[in-house]
């Protein structure tokens, strides 16, 4: 490709105006796409400068309003409108329509139950027996490190740091609080800084790469699930059963046993969640308020559990453990996210356990509405013929 | 809450300017939220019915270009210029920087290995023998399935139904192809009307329920991983050790070892990807061309895969086995997503394998330049230590 | 090490009392074992040319009788005492006052859904495009490929070929049913001989492996999961909520909530099997009826399935994939083994489905009887507490 | 069935000879089975109470001589013959075979890395925040509550508890050494006593099950692979291109490609181990030794790594996470049992890390052989065609 074909690579960090138009203007006469929706935004690109490079305009994501949804939680109390930027019809419509059956049934109660996020440097020795004693040593040390990796920041704590040995390999998973940031880069420079003094201090040799994958950053992972990445939250809700039968036209009995149907394909499947469908509100949410938004691979991760009562009503909730939001920093701060964060009074510090718990109130809404959706629309079945003895 | 308090139900799917306005201005006043930015669009909210509700106006996303990317496809063929929607600093110009690795060795060679888009069905019996008889009969009346299923569609072609039986259920999952549309709507239609002539002609009792959670919608799974949900794409790139060394400062022996540490940290983690990063470009890909931004879950999955050369040159592949992908209908019509799609020239009919072939070359180049940076920044080693002998 | 230390290599299928002893004079004098009791046994060493090498003589496992269990299956029908080989306390107990409820409740039923046995072979292209080709190209040859594989087997008949394409490799999986053998050496010669077949026939240049590890042999893997490995059989008993009362102290109510505890910490922790513990009686029986000792991990995957009904009564069943049992071939033609098939009527052709049968009804003994002992020793509760509605 | 058909229910416990023999005359009249050689044992069955219920005999299970071996363990170290009941034909050979191999390269290096057994309570409350609060008071009372453990137990130590929130349920997970025992029962016990120490001494309300299943007990789980259940032990070592090739007729390039691929096909398939075949000789060893049969199914997991050195010498790996052996309790102390784990002197007090390594070190040895036969025979290639760059 002949030189002239490209928009030159010492602009790239230039978020002018201008050189949005000239990228445009080179874009359209390379391949006569039409850029005049791309180029339409009211932001002024002088905010953009850590979130994008090459910059030509915007995509116009629209956002509907669900709800309002009234939540019980520690940092979130109230009702709460949620903005939700989609591009799949009725999404919207199905998340109200359950934040209105938890309404009705009382409101949804959260909890954040802890929240890390991490960085997994990998060190390598000459053999399996270096690794372990090293990793004795690691532990010997802790404060130390911990010392070392909160000198590259205000914020960032190191809690933890978790283990594993394979082959001559020590994995290290470095967990740290991070505010109300989701903290990748934070504990990534924490971490290296760390290493290089662990590198320097340790008396034997040994070498690392800053993440072994044990992180495991962008991308679901059983160990996200069982320790987690960003937050632990559980939303969890008493649905009365006139009252689901009522607006959803189901019965209770009925959604337990579909539930447990859905549970078992999603065992089977070996699948991320066993709901309905967590990534599609927080997907949503996300991209609505500035998260970064490939963590909806790591955030939809979860379990969702039930529990038939003996007067039937019917006990749900959502556990997401590892659900990464911010309320500062990253895209955050963009003027249309950072107007849906103040929708939700989340915007800044003090505010991530609020968005979270907004967050799984608004996937429990999500599931309930699409699980009644698919039974009572399709549950083809004149009696309750399941479930009898066989004889 | 005060019934006033509420945006009327009924206005639900009113797109005009004037509602989106009224809704603004509702949540200002309840809320406090300034929504000027929010409230800047230039797209004709008339064209937004199917694609969401109670519209309150836009999130403005910030686009950056990456590339161009040489890429030799079945469907792709030539320089694409990669249209990004993100808002993590660094993003965009680290693909560009993969990009333009990948030219210089030539370009990224890639493969659609097959499609399907899936509902899965469950059907619940008395017992187990009757759920193994059910399966024989659905195997026996497959064409007559099929020709039911093809009733609702023009595109969809029903091509077989997988069966799993797991206690009294017998799990089904259709596997359709869907022509250019991602087809999870298209599929649902077709196979409740399948599943209602089945319950109809099913010599015996039977329920079901429309969704038995093996499809699996909207979350990663391990079935997905096996039996590709979306296109099973793969990329594939031959990386000269001397272009690597020039460009990324790294030798590739290093890479290959950091690669091999990277995959058993995945493998530990139980991690639905072992290589950097797939998700962040997906993501991005999809936000700014309109695919359903929830369907990156399904969507990251998948191997990254190397060899070293005997020469020293270094392949790397990336499988993604379940990227779904569409050139029309969902968000690809509305006007900032169309005009990404038309940067690549995937708009409409006939462009889905396009696509597909550009978002797996793209997840490539994000990968080996992450890969690169952690290694050129962070391996700490003076010498080429490990991999000698023990003595 | 001198040579003296050493049993002469090519001994090593000499099978004789006199060999076998001279072995075990050699090791008391080199370790100080005195081997009295390994070298009892009543078995004629002729007969084990097939089923070990450098024969020093006999492991004595104890064996206890559980049972006798009524089983109302297709094959297996009627009362079963089951002998189980184990050196584990009170698990022979356990089994049998399973065994004891399952009657009591009306015996148990149980049904083999299907059975396949693998081999897997990998196919190395030089790119992706190629291993896709090759593909299509396994497709269209199936019924070539069928005939050439069952040129070396009476029995094996090839039933299907699954494929995954993964980087530049084609990993197929040849499904056989094989009778009433295991089947794992009958299919690796025919899959062997169809492999040379295809690389000789196939246009292309193409190389294999003869497993690449996706059969998967002799471990766990989710993918025998979806696709047995062996057979796939379900056991099934509808509890009677006062005979369990009566006979296990326990409420069904109880029994359900306490089984939802379980599934959902199985979840979490990734498990094989969300019951409490299919590979005691599994492994247990495989010692005694000479199945080969290594399958029980493959064959101890499976899923667990409650329902409490609304009488109060209970349904559960077991569903094993993958269980991999044989009625000839292997270790049942040993003496001992062969008495313990026998027991059960299951010796040589004709029997393996039955011993199926009995394999999963015995495991679904085991885990009531687990489950409910850990339930009525010590689940601390004087009232029902969990369950109700928060306020 | 008449009552005249039982073995009386109180003799359960009687090992006597007559009894054996009374129930073995029994089953005979009951099923036509011939019992001469299960009844044909020289062990004095009043050792078995303990092991055994309703005793009827022994399965006479063949045992062959492999190695000698060559570890240089921190435990083990010089050559051991390794005992291996099996039924399974050429097990033995080719276990000795690989044994070979890795004697000429010098022999095997093993590291037992960590120790746990568990046992994992499940404790439920009313909502998601009161499991959260009893998380913290757990973690605020771990000295009292590991001293209420310790009461039970001389040799048990309770190391840490790990914890886990889903829905309203808080999962423990108790982490004890118990020594050279394999400790499941002893773990059970010292829980039971912690567990109702907590019952009683928190202020809040709450209930148990003794196992909410993340212990993971008697299944293969990630989560085992992970946190090992029982030793993690790895066995090393570097093989010499020379001796690979004279003994095995194998080149170490060919070797590492194989091994890719294999490794590739375990992590589509989602497999517990990535290498040919841990549960071969993990079972065999465990029978000869008198390890509890089941537990196979947690200690077959694990990765098996490689690197090819620069000399083409061939670094080869396995990490066993979850290997679970005793050399006292248990079936150890049974006549036969104990004879094999004296070839290895391996019985009694301080010898269970010992045993652990020569079992790492035996699953290295037939895996390097059982990989090495698929490659060399069935490895089709006539030239070096894969890895060459495309063109």
């Amino acid at each position: 490709m002949a030189r002239k074909h490209r928009i030159p690579r010492n602009t790239l960090n230039d978020h002018s105006h201008e050189w949005a138009q000239k990228r445009r203007e080179y874009l359209t006469q390379q391949t006569g796409a039409d850029l005049l929706h791309t180029g339409h935004y009211s932001i002024d690109p002088s905010v953009l400068p850590g979130n994008i490079e090459n910059f030509i305009g915007v995509v116009q994501m629209p956002v509907g309003i669900a709800g309002p949804m009234l939540v019980h939680g520690e940092h979130a109390q109230g009702y709460f409108h949620v903005p939700l930027a989609t591009t799949e019809g009725t999404l919207v419509a199905s998340y109200s329509r359950g934040m209105r059956l938890l309404n009705e049934c009382g409101g949804v109660h959260t909890t954040v139950v802890e929240q890390f996020m991490q960085r997994s440097p990998a060190f390598i020795f000459s053999n399996a027996r270096e690794a372990r004693d090293f990793g004795q040593w690691i532990d010997e040390h802790f404060l130390e490190i911990k010392q070392q990796a909160e000198t590259t920041t205000r914020i960032g704590k190191l809690e933890h740091i978790m283990q594993w040995s394979v082959s001559k390999t020590r994995y290290l998973r470095f967990n740290y609080t991070t505010g109300d940031a989701a903290g990748q880069n934070m504990v990534g420079k924490a971490t290296l800084v760390a290493c290089e003094w662990i590198v320097k201090e340790y008396p034997g040799e040994c070498e690392y790469l800053l993440s072994g994958n044990m992180d495991t950053d962008k991308k679901h992972s059983h160990l996200n699930m069982l320790h987690s990445r960003g937050k632990r939250v559980i939303a969890e809700v008493v649905l009365k059963k006139d009252i689901v039968q009522k607006i959803m036209k189901v019965d209770t009995k009925m959604l337990a046993r579909a539930t447990v149907l859905a549970n078992t394909g999603a065992m089977m499947a070996g699948a991320a969640y066993n709901g309905p469908h967590s990534a599609n509100g927080i997907a949503s949410l996300f991209i609505a308020t500035g998260q970064d938004e490939a963590n909806v691979v790591e955030s939809h991760a979860g379990l969702l559990s039930h529990e038939l009562l003996d007067n039937g009503d019917f006990y749900l909730s959502v556990t997401l453990p590892s659900l990464i939001v911010a309320t500062y920093g990253g895209g955050t701060g963009l003027p249309t996210q950072k107007e849906c964060l103040e929708i939700l009074d989340c915007y800044g510090t003090g505010k991530a356990n609020k968005l979270a718990e907004i967050v799984a109130a608004t996937v429990l809404a999500g599931d309930i509405s699409l699980a009644c959706a698919v039974i009572g629309g399709h549950w083809v079945s004149s009696h309750d013929k399941f479930g009898r003895n066989r004889d």
